[in-house]
């Protein structure tokens, strides 16, 4: 079946493996999904014939990151409008499948919408499917567009904060093509980088619990041969002591009016590193992960996880045991009580530039932030 | 055989299982630890019939932590000398088995000066052994006070700093039992609040690579039903940012002579992070931890650590494939290169306090510290 984000290399080997894609087979059509709790280890994908089987795998993160959330949910209204289910229905469960990421509740709005439209100018069933579908397809094409104007801006950006000409990056959990319809957020800035030749090294965290940086930004770093190494999370603090860091690079969850940040737990330690070490704390996203409707830091919900994420460790190759209760090993006490939040949240002040498809906000005000969200929604790529 | 290091309770369950303790079964003098790799899972001893036993045991962690570091390897020295081995080669061997903790090289110095004394004054081999024996027996004996005396002046120094009655410590890697020939250093005086009533809250960080909070400082929490949590190290910062940590304690491997403090990686993150929150950092160690031939920071060797113990999840409970180069299971790609510090150092200014066995040096200076090393070295408890 030919699939453009899928393009084979000369050895028949596919390119890479697209982290999300619509099809249309003889049965009817799916949304099929790169299972990236099975990452590194194995290339297995997941495919998706209805909206609950989609809510289960943005739960248990077979796909996540902010906006391939996005994507997602707008390929799962369409997918619920083209196999006849109720569209509302499904639009209601993927949007509160997750609580922090903004993107997927507005993925599932534009294609909920779209559908909404057709169907009141009186379009029938099979028409306004395809308007939610062509939503989708849209806002998949728009994300990988953006992902290419933010690598540009952002690589511009680094080039000017930084001397040298060659940059040392720490990222924290995953932001590449995993998480995006394109080539991502923060991983495509340093993927740009290291295309130009201006990547001297990428540290990755690990990203605890769910080790998104060792199992996908590591594979993302490898596949496109990248200059990268490894670190556990706490041992960020050693490599800016020792001045290795010219920059931290993460992504967004959601993005306060007022420029707070939410993004994977372990993003605000690396900001008051960076702020006490004197290194620019940048972040990417896309505009489309600005909330206007959160005014500030602390009114962004924070997702707590499941304890058993800390108190045991969990992998694909591991014979689940079935018996514990996330079926991995044991690595505390059993009854061990875990503080497990998805997320943390940093204040404007520590962030040095948002970088998003339309420029770059800095210094991070309140004022600044909408300017920018009100030219991103006046034109442009969207 | 009477061990009064484990004393058994009524139910004839051993309240606790020594970290390590001297034997002297029929067949000869052994050293037997408990092997730390193996818990929570499993409580099992390591019996060391030699010297190279124990150095394996101590590069694996089998034992470790900084003061019983310094008790095994003088134990280790009389168990070569009362089984007749080389005593100065076993020596040599144990001090160098790890770099940073001062406590080790100290401990072995200790037992082999002993030994070397009787010889010199004409004692024989038996009487020689049982010389150093007696050393290493004292070192035991010392540490275990110490311990007492640095849970009670680290309570008083919370009572002081901290209003409110009762404290909610976070502290890092595991710093109790486990890791002296007593209660310990950092974990001992949350013990002590625990005791008192004043332990609200122990954090207690997981502590990656290898995990050393979930397994051993949780393993202990619980075996002193203290109210406990477990948090990846990298949620450490939403706890600063919700304002639920009052005071960060933490152990030492070695400290120089400015004060600058070396432990377990991970521990510079949180005194950054303590000092953004105004939250107090205190570090509790013997002053058998303070090197004064160190004279900074900078001087300090900080050991790297095999990559894989990033890169691979190890648990005693894995079928170990064997083909990997740790034998634990891949979290990361093939190939993937880590950056591995076992410790970092927190430099003299972020350090609010030191509290010693011989009272509390703070602000934590150079002069401060020397004093503080001289009257513990002119009498006392050691």
């Amino acid at each position: 079946m030919a699939d453009h984000y899928a393009p084979s290399r000369k050895d028949g080997r596919p390119e890479f493996i697209p982290a999300i894609r619509w099809e249309e087979p003889p049965e009817g059509p799916v949304v099929v999904l790169l299972d990236q709790t099975r990452l590194p280890a194995e290339e297995v994908e997941w495919v998706c014939t209805d909206a609950p089987a989609l809510v289960q795998a943005i739960q248990t993160l077979a796909v996540r990151g902010a906006p391939l959330l996005g994507i997602a949910g707008a390929y799962g209204v369409a997918l619920a409008a083209a196999r006849g289910f109720d569209v509302e229905e499904a639009a209601q469960s993927l949007a509160t499948a997750r609580p922090t990421a903004v993107n997927l509740a507005r993925g599932v709005a534009r294609a909920r919408d779209a559908h909404r439209a057709a169907v009141r100018s009186g379009a029938g069933e099979k028409e306004a499917a395809a308007a939610a579908l062509a939503e989708a397809r849209a806002l998949h094409q728009e994300d990988a567009e953006a992902g290419r104007q933010m690598a540009r801006h952002g690589l511009t950006l680094l080039d000017e904060l930084l001397s040298g000409g060659t940059h040392r990056i720490l990222t924290h959990c995953n932001t590449g093509a995993l998480v995006s319809g394109g080539e991502g957020t923060a991983f495509a800035v340093a993927l740009e980088a290291h295309r130009g030749g201006k990547l001297r090294r990428l540290w990755v965290d690990e990203t605890r619990p769910l080790l998104q940086g060792a199992r996908l930004t590591a594979y993302e770093a490898a596949r496109n041969d990248m200059p990268y190494t490894l670190l556990t999370d706490n041992a960020a603090g050693s490599l800016f002591a020792a001045g290795e860091v010219d920059a931290v690079l993460i992504g967004a969850d959601r993005i306060a009016a007022d420029g707070a940040v939410a993004n994977k737990v372990g993003s605000y330690p690396l900001a008051v590193l960076a702020r006490y070490h004197h290194v620019p704390f940048i972040v990417v996203a896309p505009l489309s992960t600005v909330d206007e409707d959160t005014p500030d830091g602390d009114a962004i919900e924070v997702e707590q996880r499941a304890g058993h994420e800390v108190t045991e460790f969990a992998a694909a190759q591991l014979p689940t045991a079935g018996a514990e209760v996330g079926g991995g090993i044991p690595v505390a006490p059993l009854g061990t009580q875990a503080y497990n939040p998805a997320f943390d949240v940093t204040p404007p002040e520590l962030v040095t530039a948002i970088v998003t498809e339309q420029g770059v906000v800095s210094p991070v005000t309140a004022d600044a932030l909408a300017e920018l969200v009100a030219r991103g929604s006046g034109g442009g790529a969207g």
